[in-house]
């Protein structure tokens, strides 16, 4: 049984999903939602996500952190924003010891669909699936963070 | 008295330097540096900058930081490793409860030599002379955060 976190960072919403992965190669969603800010001061924004992060780690103990790379962005600013957020969610997987993999948003588009152009609900499809859940989820920070987890599982073993 | 630690983050060097202001707005240097890591894995070294910051933090208890704002770069992966530093420094500050001020490049030159396209060289003889230095410190990392917790406490001031 493989354990693993997938983490789609921004700035005021990061994605989580967890994972269970068996020996068959069969995939079980174990936790997965958004955690989202109404904070403002960017210092204290940084403070809720390392310790919510770090919380979700304490508390799981993944075998792996998948953390989304950051490559597409509409502006400087936001992309800044996004890299500080990805600081202190590298700094709490450091703490804890936990593998950190950083897969691409091409890579995991291409591990899931097959497609690097895929569109997010085709993703979205194939997250569902994998993980045969009900439903979506909801919000597109979640499903992401999912198919990170899941793209993590793959591209680590074909790393390694 | 006002105690302000500038910072220049970056990759693998942060530029340290920590001024305290007395009531007729003079200015003496009281520690300065750059900490400079070995380390290559991206999470050790961000782990790295947060100890030794914190440290900082907690040996000096400044009343601000001030924290150079990331304007120029060459490339996006070094801005964004810059700005995952920024994240960790941020949070070290925040930890502490220390206010941080985040000053561009553009307003630490205009403030410290009236130019906003002065050249490196004319910021440091700047510094050398605010602070009564002896010689320009070797590092230009160490030089620029000196010069960002000079400008942090006159801009501080304007904007308050």
């Amino acid at each position: 049984m493989t354990k693993i976190l997938g983490i789609d960072p921004g700035t005021k919403r990061v994605g989580y999903g967890l994972i269970e992965v068996n020996k068959k190669g069969q995939f079980q969603a174990l936790d997965f939602g958004c955690l989202e800010t109404k904070l403002k001061d960017e210092g204290e924004i940084l403070e809720e996500i390392f310790q919510k992060i770090s919380q979700l780690l304490k508390k799981h103990r993944p075998d792996l952190m998948a953390l989304e790379k950051l490559f597409f962005f509409k502006n400087h600013k936001t992309a800044f924003q996004v890299s500080q957020a990805r600081g202190v969610i590298i700094l709490a997987g450091q703490n804890q010891k936990i593998p950190i993999f950083q897969p691409t948003p091409l890579e995991i588009k291409v591990c899931l669909t097959g497609y690097g152009r895929a569109e997010k609900q085709q993703v979205a499809l194939m997250v569902k699936n994998a993980l045969k859940l009900e439903k979506i989820p909801k919000l597109d920070d979640t499903t992401d963070a999912l198919a990170c987890a899941i793209a993590g599982h793959y591209l680590r073993k074909l790393k390694n």
